[in-house]
């Protein structure tokens, strides 16, 4: 198993990097900007990439969320959860280390200014509330849990599940970065939150509950659509 | 049949919610907004996402001019039309109130803005008229259909059409935004429009109408190709 | 052979109304306009979606320049030469009209903006020079069937050649909208600018002299690569 | 193994053109410019188009990190490294030679602009130091050799490594192009620097360097993590 744990501390460090690097990078760099597209097209980029490279260590899971509805959907075992997340949360945090340790090598980078955090209320990018940041959270990740759990079935197009389940995340993001700035992920939400400190931390909570709650729901809504009767 | 009328309705959710969520939400962000090049990607993605994930389930329609089209094509049985339509306009117009929720949680949300919705004459978002607007949806239903039909043939390389059927609505949207904001899908049109009213609601007929005959004339146009002699 | 010469000229419809249309309706759209970018995604995704749905039938070039290149390369009769090039000028030339329907249903539209037509020297999008263009259309066009002869190649990975070839299209477009609007297809040029005469009509000649030219010499080059000794 | 050598020669011309081609001639262009998306994308596409092209032929590695990285990674023999940079690095400077051609058809082409050239400190795009710079590339390419090996892997799903390559180095472009103008390969900072001159071959040094040391690492991690025991 410590190939796995390994995969999975390896590709969540790519996942945040890559994502929340290109946001905080070169979202809004002066006139050739790639903007929140760009943003979210690298999101997804890192799970597609990570899922063909890694997929047959680890299964590519990246985000404790994804373990929680792969468990709830039957295809992952309880007793590998902890290490899993653990792993997925180191990976990120070390990720957030490098991308400050990069970012900061420019003038006028300035950690308070988010740093690509997720948040509601007064730290939305675009001020939604706490109850529409809950609700998309939850139904953004109980879809990419339908996603994945119907990309990896025995009866789907086998070697494609990267390309829907990376480009499902692409889509995520194009949908709800203005809303939270988009985790679906506790350990995306986590690794750069620490280096924010302050809201970002106080804010945690809703990005650990409502991608949880959601991966649940969307488990279920997989088993009820798929089981045979 | 119940798994399939599921799947319809969750894949319709996705794709309403994604398509015009991503259109109401983040297409015209201040300074990094994803534009119509995003919101196109946004509305492709949902369909390729939902078809490797559910088109094992139902053959991941989601749209009532594909179900005629494919019944017009002989791929698909007249006695399931109506049960189909039925489950892919729940679905989207469940999916127009999961977006009001959300989009409703920001400051100087205005569902009379359009919410998405398609129209034609001075609700066209680049003021196209009437009889513009209905050659541009005949024509992209039939086109979509033909590579619908196509990518899932018999002789067509399996495992791709999702990505050629999913792709291919990202670029009908790339060309069509401006005249009607893209309908080519009636359901994707009521699911926002009942939400917005008045107008929107009084141009809807243009959105069955245009969509399904321009199915049938795709489908019409796949079976010249297509016939064996 | 009236399938494939149908399906060449539906394919090249397509083509010219995806890729002309997008630049026509959709590329300087206020404010969120699809740009260079999405033009070159739409240009790619016609062919990586006609490669899906007919590539079967006729093969899906779509192309004059490809046509030839493919015979030069071996892989295409040249008895089936002029009757695909027929077919695909008049595919374009329709697509051409039914732009225009759509495009002249907005107000403020002029046909002699350019139409997307190709051009070079003053009617370049950028001011370069007849050389500039010769040479851009002749190594874009070459590399072009490099792609084209590779992906299909009978060691290439299979079902993977329209993806290749549609977004090696795309890529092209992205390189050199700026100096000659990206022909690389006499057809494509050919269906837009009898709409707009003058200029357009007398540039002509480049867009059918360099790709074709560019055609040949990819086909040598391939050739050189390939052949086993 | 020459036709070994021609297709790196091909390969790494066409990586050159296409990537810092579509920066230089395309990026800033005015209001519809593609910018670091489009880009990132561009250079990605290079990489996706020759390896479906021409793998079977050479491997398609297209840069010297790579080639170094693989032979790290046990998968390409030491005998074949001089070779194989060498044509990468004609290649790479035909393709600047061709560039500069078709840009300085353009009124107010100016190549002391920087014609793409990779760069730290005053010569970053966003003014990152040197450090940053060092940064950044050793683990960006150390990622890139991840995916490659990972991707290309006996375990991997066969057909998809030049997807998951060439959408990797997409969204490595995505990230850092800020940083240094993105290298992770030595042969593209030599094909445009040499006609830069000045400072763009002055800090060459670091874009063989960092690239080497970064898939140095990238190989030593995938071993760790591929091993089986």
């Amino acid at each position: 198993m410590q190939k796995a744990l390994g995969a999975e501390l390896v590709g969540t460090f790519w996942l945040v990097l890559g994502g929340c690097g290109s946001a905080v990078l070169a979202a809004a760099f002066p006139g050739v900007g790639i903007g929140l597209h760009g943003v979210s097209l690298a999101f997804g980029l890192t799970v597609l990439t990570m899922a063909y490279a890694l997929g047959p260590i680890s299964g590519c899971h990246l985000n404790p969320a994804v373990s929680i509805g792969l468990w709830a959907g039957g295809r992952f075992p309880a007793s590998r959860l902890l290490p899993y997340i653990v792993a997925q949360v180191i990976g990120a945090v070390a990720a957030g280390g490098v991308l400050y340790l990069i970012a900061n090598g420019a003038p006028g980078f300035d950690v308070s200014k988010g740093f690509a955090s997720n948040g509601y209320g007064a730290h939305s990018p675009g001020g939604y509330s706490m109850a529409a940041a809950l609700v998309c959270e939850v139904v953004m990740t109980a879809m990419f849990l339908i996603i994945i759990l119907g990309a990896t079935d025995s009866r789907a197009a086998p070697g494609f599940a990267p390309i829907a389940i990376g480009l499902g995340l692409t889509l995520i993001h194009l949908i709800s970065i203005p809303v939270t700035n988009t985790s679906v992920n506790p350990a995306r939400s986590t690794g750069v939150a620490v280096y924010v400190g302050g809201w970002a931390v106080e804010q945690l909570w809703l990005f650990w509950l409502a991608p949880i709650a959601g991966a649940l729901l969307g488990a279920a809504v997989w088993r009820g659509l798929r089981s045979e009767d």
